[in-house]
């Protein structure tokens, strides 16, 4: 809740965006909480930030969680910055207990995982995992131009050094963003991976009339094609269970006037499953939806993909360690696919990954009344020490038990 | 030709708005045209200009064609500007032919037709048939916030009265602005009547959340909802033949964004029908299709209607009158409904009234792509010339003719 008061908005919410003076007041809050929790703070040369807790054994890879702190433009106090926190939190949480680990753990905080300034999303992660080059990162412009690298410079985040290092273990606890767990009474979600995803661009192009003299017969009309390819993709995301989505999330009309038929119609497709087969069938699907309307509609349909990114599974042994966790809390727990993207995915391209869930109120995320309850939240930061414990090996040193 | 080069725009067409220089330069060269032509020109307080030729019998209500010269922002040539110069053409035809008629013959042009500048359309119709008051018209305010009666003014076109007259019988010829004519090969449209019409504006409410995190069937998808409604609109004028029409022209979804499911969507629809019984039918189905895309989606629906305007059927005896023009000129004929709306409809409440289409390629209209063959316009006049000296008594002055 302190974290939130950093770039705090009249709705309850948090507008921290990557790189503003709000995100560079966040960074030193918690650079400054790890430091007095006795971590070690760098960051590397896209500005991710690493709290470092010494193991016994230093030449180990680190166990590492976190997530990002930086918001939706109208974000919640949740979303990200609970993970971070929740790393914090396990820091402070082995010092009051007295527990040393034999690896090293670390505390980050991933530059830029919404995307919402600087695109694409999940850069600080996407980057340090080697799947978006350093150049791309510093040279990517926000809406007024302002480049990445410069910005990262004047907050004065701007490290050296970007990945390269083996990383022992990486999970990252996180509000769930959606209504299962909360509607089935669950308290953990155990993530077992990351949905693939498809996204689609797709242009219907008929022939704009005038509504009162245009005979029905005589109609190319491109809303109405619209309406059948937004009909198909629901029946589409809903045939494919479990785990299976599409969405029609953007769609706008030309010429848009209550008197003229629709000519033109834009309109984005998104698909989603934790299976890559299953979601090449629905690719399939959409495909054959999208040319069944142009034919019936007498439209030229132009589909252009624009994302196509494979499932992401976790690691077994990660993801044993966050059940076994949830287990030994006595806490009920759902195993589930992350239908949100997160850092987690692109760290589970090159570390053992794993993710844990706690509830939101209503599912609603990315938007101000984002809402999760402090139990949840706590329980999720014990699931999260038993699991890092789990991985980092630990012993209670003696006497330093207070 | 001459007239459409009053303003000229670069793809061929023509944007001659309401009450700008565009519309005094054209207005200028109408009337001097008119009294070329021997006729004598005035004005009302809204701007409608009336060239008049004397009859015989000054004391009979005028027979009186026309239709306006203001054009849509990028429009075309004929729109409008072809009734005009059509009742101009009936003129010197008349005056070549050495004709007289026994009522006087006016020729006229409506202030406003299109409604772009000022809002509503019709506007110098609708104040000379009393459906629309002088106050409403001059102080209806453009986008930069320039009154209608001071422009008027500017472009000096504010004269005295405003209808109250009688008009023994009004013609007006225009492009179809559909495919009906050229498609079924005919040269002429024997106009019965306007359609009524209902406008809706329809809100539908569900609940924004993530696509990806979201399962789909607990989903309340604003857009799945409004894409039910299109079809069902597409159904409704589908299934109330001959004449009926339903459309949706506007469409804006809310959040808009590609990963988030619609909350929120703002959309229009429109019903026409000539039959008013029949359109009733339609509005109930419309309601219906509504009410049950809501249920369906567990969505809520505002629906409020914007206009209603009843079926305008024509004078059986004006009617005839083109339809026996058409016969005696040997030309293929089809009775057919206005699909959009013209001044004719106002007139038609307070006078005897026909109209005569006549085709235009691919029926597209409001597009500077315009067109319509010289040999299609020439039989209208010819047309319109016979049904109004049906309407009008006339008799070759001895000698006069050339």
């Amino acid at each position: 809740m302190d974290l939130a008061e950093v770039g705090a908005i009249a709705g309850g919410g948090v507008r921290r965006l990557a790189l503003t003076d709000e995100d560079r007041r966040g960074r030193d809050l918690f650079a400054r909480w790890c430091r007095e929790a006795g971590c070690t703070v760098r960051y590397d040369a896209v500005g991710n930030v690493f709290a470092r807790r010494a193991g016994r054994d230093g030449a180990l890879p680190p166990v590492v969680t976190g997530s990002h702190l930086d918001t939706q433009p109208n974000g919640g106090r949740f979303d990200g910055a609970y993970g971070v926190m929740a790393g914090l939190e396990v820091v402070r949480a082995l010092n009051d207990a007295g527990i040393e680990t034999e690896a090293p753990i670390e505390v980050v905080a991933w530059t830029n995982e919404e995307g919402t300034r600087f695109a694409p999303s999940m850069m600080g992660s996407m980057a340090f995992a080697g799947l978006m080059s350093l150049d791309a990162v510093l040279g990517s412009r926000d809406a007024q131009g302002l480049a990445f690298g410069d910005e990262l410079a004047r907050i004065g985040y701007r490290g050296e050094g970007l990945g390269g290092r083996p990383i022992g273990a990486y999970f990252e606890a996180h509000i769930e963003q959606g209504p299962v767990l909360e509607e089935t009474n669950h308290t953990i979600g155990v993530v077992t991976g990351g949905q693939g995803q498809c996204w689609y661009d797709l242009e219907l192009a008929g022939q704009a009339a005038h509504a009162g003299s245009t005979p029905m017969d005589r109609r190319r009309d491109a809303l109405l094609g619209a309406a059948r390819v937004v009909e198909a993709v629901n029946r589409i995301g809903t045939a494919f269970p479990p785990g299976g989505v599409a969405t029609v999330g953007h769609l706008s009309v030309s010429p848009d006037s209550r008197n003229v038929i629709p000519g033109r119609v834009s309109m984005s497709i998104e698909i989603r499953h934790p299976d890559d087969g299953r979601r090449a069938a629905m690719d399939a699907a959409v495909r054959e939806a999208v040319a069944d309307a142009a034919a019936r509609g007498s439209l030229e349909a132009t589909l252009h993909e624009v994302l196509d990114q494979p499932a992401a599974p976790f690691d077994a042994d990660c993801v044993a360690a966050v059940r076994e966790g949830a287990r030994a809390e006595g806490l009920a727990y759902l195993e589930m696919v992350s239908g949100a993207a997160h850092d987690a995915i692109a760290i589970s391209r090159i570390a053992p990954t794993a993710m844990v869930f706690v509830p939101c109120a209503g599912g609603v995320s990315h938007n101000e009344a984002e809402s999760a309850t402090p139990a949840d939240l706590a329980a999720g930061c014990r699931v999260l020490a038993r699991a890092m414990l789990a991985r980092a090996g630990s012993a209670v040193r003696s006497g330093a038990a207070r």
